[in-house]
């Protein structure tokens, strides 16, 4: 039992306080974790897109006072009532979504989408009492995505943290809690692409990358990376992709320059863009008789996917997956020992490193598409 | 060897001379089998919407005069230069669609949509002279889908020719070829139901019926039947189908009644109708994390299929398939092993007989959409 169990710890976070302005370093009081929660100490976080779309808040009204973050990697400091499958000292990646092991989804071989706590974007406090466990001078400081990893002390549910091997550096694997499981788990676990195979890879940011990444492993042939930016494509030789489309460069669409490259279609495709003419041109650019589109990117709310019945009755497949199709408590910890076994590359992925004070240079980094991760060390 | 072995033979088929007139009983010169053609006698045929539609010929231009049918079954007569699976003697299920065992969709464990001898609608002739075997006083008479079974004698590639079980009585499983097959493929093959979930089908015509069976013989415990033709249920309850969904009886789609009734969703759906809505529904009340719709209908050809991209990222999948993904020569025949183990019921499809001067009368039916099948005796 820490020292700490059961007492309001006082600690340093980064507040959003505004729309755009930058993160403010403020001592903030965390609670002690309620019925099922864990209050972990962070080590190491990193920054990811979604931090920044909820930072600038352009598009749509986010929650403010708020803490964000949800790539990040601690130990476990204390634990509520209930929790039994984590203690203090515990090695822990926080997930922005989770397993409850009790739901239809948890239940199901399939399905990582637990009803109770599959992501909620919207949700700022925690699930037990509706309230925060952040505060300044009583006053709320609201959670993000259930993590809030940009403090030194945070309060997550038990069923959103996955224990790994203590041995693992918490410097490297904290950049798994989010895209780069996701793009890793949408080709190892739902596109399955056989060794020998091509795969053509939509949008090379850090999904994608970790897309890539999953084609290396299974040993595709042939990993044909597609992005409108060209300066993503040197980065990109890092990890495996063999082959370059900008779809500016043609005026025919995209799929049908792939189709010209690869005899027909690509064997699978991973779309890791966000935007809808590429989830059409990854279903459409991959063979009939057996392809395989998974979708991976979040669409605009009112983005419309279309495309030919025909293509479908060509046996073609599209199917989508959120997190990489990985259960955050069963899966996680088997994908840092992939990392562990030097199967998995991580350090690729890491380009920048700053201390907790600096890390509005992290979020500059992000907004400026510069690298891929940016480590925030918190001591 | 039979005696007419390398001989023209005259005998009757019923002709469509024009689009909408009646078929004529007419004689007709079936020439020899060329190199890999085989000549078959064909004893039992029947008649499915495709060749209504290519007489009717209402919507495109379609080829006269021609000798329609694709469903049928008979025995070699004499085959070509180069035929080694097949010999005089063999009893055969002839195939609108072909296996060349060479390509790579032949090669491929999952296609059937072989390079060489898929489909093709609009081919009137056989691909290796780009001519006719049939003719009348030296005038050709087209063939249909490579198959033309409504004659006493057809020509027909070896790689459309499924060699089954001489055993097997002809007068049943001569609908095998086409809907019955497809529907039955497509979840058997495709959508692959586990024992005890729940299948929506789509469209209760005849491949939806052989969709359906696919699922009794999965062990689905809920068959949710969905048409827009009452007239439709009470048959459809002879082929395990255990609930029906008529969308004109609701307000809100049809995707919407079905996730009220099954908590979400049903696990697989089978749509076979053609109707691109249908197909958009059959898609959209899959249950997210794990629900899988399968495309069967073919759809108008300026039909869009529209959905929004978040149906995928919750990991639901859609994927089409081709006749039920079975490959015409390898696995046709372990489909007549079905029904001869009595696994699989088609005695419940075939709701009338004719006699090949009758065959007017079985068109008649099919435009009245009065039965499934109607089985022409040649004889
Ligand atoms: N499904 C999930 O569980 C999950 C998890 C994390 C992120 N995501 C989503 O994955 C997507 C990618 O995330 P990221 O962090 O790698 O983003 P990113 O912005 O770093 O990378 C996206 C890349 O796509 C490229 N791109 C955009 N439109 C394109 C087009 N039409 N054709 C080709 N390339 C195009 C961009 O140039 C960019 O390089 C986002 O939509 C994100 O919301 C999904
Ligand atoms: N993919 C293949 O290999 C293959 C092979 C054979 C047939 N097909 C196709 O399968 C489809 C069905 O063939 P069939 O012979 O059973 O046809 P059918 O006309 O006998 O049956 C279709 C049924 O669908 C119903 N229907 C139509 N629109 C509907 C809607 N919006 N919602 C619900 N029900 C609707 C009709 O009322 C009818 O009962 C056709 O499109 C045909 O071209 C495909
Ligand atoms: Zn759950
Ligand atoms: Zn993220
Ligand atoms: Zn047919
Ligand atoms: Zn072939």
């Amino acid at each position: 039992m820490s020292v700490t169990a059961g007492q309001v710890i006082k600690c340093k976070a980064a507040v959003a306080w505004e729309a755009g302005k930058p993160l403010a370093i403020e001592e903030v009081e965390v609670a002690p974790p309620q019925k099922m929660e864990v209050r972990l100490k962070i080590l190491f976080t990193s920054v990811c897109h979604t931090d920044v779309y909820f930072w600038e808040a352009k598009t749509q009204d986010c929650i403010f006072p708020r803490i964000l973050g949800h790539e990040g990697a601690g130990i476990v400091e204390s634990v509520g009532e209930g929790v039994t499958e984590l203690a203090p000292g515990d090695h822990v990646l926080p997930v922005f979504t989770g397993e409850c092991r009790e739901c239809v989804h948890c239940k199901s071989e399939e399905s990582n989408l637990c009803s109770l706590l599959r992501i909620d974007l919207n949700r700022a406090v925690m699930i037990n009492d509706g309230k925060t466990r952040f505060s300044i001078n009583g006053k709320p400081i609201y959670h993000f995505v259930g993590t809030s990893t940009f403090s030194e002390y945070t309060v997550v549910h038990a069923g959103c943290v996955a224990k790994i091997n203590p041995l693992a550096p918490l410097d490297k694997v904290c950049v798994l809690s989010c895209g780069i499981s996701t793009g890793l788990g949408a080709t190892l676990n739902v596109a399955k692409p056989k060794k020998g195979s091509s795969v053509a890879i939509f949008g090379l940011g850090s999904v994608g990358l970790g897309a890539a990444e999953g084609a290396r492993l299974s040993g595709a042939s042939r990993i044909i990376g597609v992005d409108l930016n060209p300066s993503r494509f040197e980065q990109a030789k890092k990890f495996g992709v063999t082959e370059f489309v900008n779809p500016k460069d043609y005026i025919k669409p995209v799929q049908e320059v792939i189709a010209e490259m690869t005899g027909g279609g690509v064997d699978r495709s991973v779309e890791c863009t966000g935007n809808v003419d590429a989830m059409i041109s990854a279903f459409e650019c991959v063979h009939d008789g057996w392809g395989v589109a998974v979708i991976v990117g979040l669409a605009h709310k009112d983005a419309v996917f279309k495309t030919h019945p025909i293509n479908f009755l060509n046996e073609r497949t599209i199917k989508g997956t959120f997190f990489g199709n990985y259960k955050p408590l069963s899966d996680l910890p088997l994908v840092v020992e992939m990392y562990m076994n030097k199967e998995l590359e991580l350090e690729k992925f890491i380009t920048h490193q700053v201390s907790f004070a600096e890390i509005n240079k992290a979020f500059d980094l992000m907004v400026k598409s510069e690298g891929l991760r940016c480590i925030i060390r918190m001591e």
